[in-house]
C-alpha cells in the first residue's frame, strides 16, 4: 500500500479551460500505483477541477457561456465586490462546481471514459497562479 | 489494508433517476471492509451521481422539473448541436452535479443517512448504457 | 497504514454557515496521519459541505443571496411541500453543492489553501441537528 503526493502548478489565462489530463495521467504512471483512487484538490474558491467532454471543444464554450448568463457580474447584485465584478461571480462559480474530483486506477492508469477529460477552470478575468494538489493511493 | 474495484452496468431509460443503493450495498458487503470510503465514479459527461431523498419520489420530479427550467433545451442557447438538443443541456447538468461521490464505510456497511439514497441521474432523452466504478478501500 | 474515522455533530440555527475548519484540522492532528486523504461526509439531503473564502464574511452572504434567487422558495413551484416550503428547495440546493469534500494532508496538516475555509451549509430554515463524518486514510 502506497499513498503518493504531487502539486502541480498551472498558470491561467483569464477565464478559460486548462486540460491536466495529460499531466495527471503521467502522475499516475510514476506512481507505479496499479490500482486505487487519484483525487486531485484545488488550493482556491475561485477555480474550479471539473470532468468534461474532450472531443468537441464547442461543449466548453457553451458551458462558458452558460455560466457568464447563470451568474451575471453585475456588481449591484453583491456586497463584496472590493477584489473587482468577477470576484463574487468566481466564488459562485466556484461552489456550483467542484474543488476535488476523484478518479480510479486501474492496471496502473485512470479509469476515465472515452470522452472525459479534466479540466482546470479559471473564473476570475486575470491571469492567475493555480495549485492543484494529486493525491494517489492504492496497490 | 485492501483496495476492490468493480464496475456495474445501467441502462437508463431516457431523463431518468436509477437507484443504485442496494447495488453499491451489496458490494460493499461482499467487499469485507470493515471501515474505509466507498467510491463512485461514472464513465460519462451527460449523466451524474447524486445522493437525495430516497422517501417521498417527488423529490425526484421536482429535481427534474427545476434542472429543466435551468438548463433549457433551447437549440438556439448553445453552438454544440450536432449530436441533439439535449447533448448540451446534458454536459451542463454534469457540471452543476456530480461525476464521482464518497461515502465512508463502517462496520462493513455504508454510513448513508437514514433518507439517503445513491441514484444515478441521466441527462439524455434516449435510453444508454452507463458504467459506473465503485471502488472500496479500507481495512 | 491507517483508517480513522470520526462523527461530529453541529446543531444548526437555520439557514447559515457553520465553520468546522478549527474541528476538522483537530482531528487530523489527533489521528496522527502524516501523508493521506481527508473525507467529510454529510449525512443529510437538506444541508451542504462546501469549501470557501474565509477571509471576507460579505462573500457567505452573497452566496445565500444567490442562492435564495436561484431556487425560490415559491410552494407553486414544487410538489414535494408537505415539510414546508424551504424543504424542497433545500434539497435541491444539496444537489447543485457537495454532500462530500477531499482534502489531501501533508506533514500531518490538511492541504487547504491560504483563504480556504470548510463550511457546513443549512439549507432548512429551523435548527437541526446535522452529523458529519470525518474519514482519514494515510500513513
Amino acid at each position: 500500500m502506497n499513498h503518493h503526493q504531487k502539486a502541480i502548478k498551472i498558470q491561467t489565462t483569464g477565464k478559460s479551460f486548462h486540460d491536466i489530463t495529460a499531466k495527471v495521467k503521467s502522475i499516475v504512471a510514476e506512481s507505479g500505483i496499479n490500482m486505487g483512487l487519484c483525487t486531485l484538490f484545488i488550493r482556491h474558491t475561485s477555480a474550479s477541477l471539473i470532468i468534461q467532454e474532450n472531443a468537441d471543444p464547442d461543449v466548453l464554450k457553451d458551458l462558458s457561456n452558460f455560466f457568464s448568463k447563470l451568474v451575471p457580474e453585475d456588481s449591484k447584485s453583491y456586497i463584496h465586490d472590493a477584489e473587482g465584478s468577477d470576484d463574487m461571480p468566481a466564488h459562485i462559480r466556484s461552489v456550483l462546481t467542484q474543488t476535488a474530483q476523484q478518479i480510479p486506477i486501474a492496471q496502473n492508469r485512470l479509469m476515465l471514459g472515452t470522452w472525459q477529460g479534466i479540466y482546470l477552470w479559471e473564473h476570475r478575468d486575470r491571469s492567475h497562479h493555480r495549485e492543484v494538489i494529486i493525491h494517489i493511493n492504492g496497490v
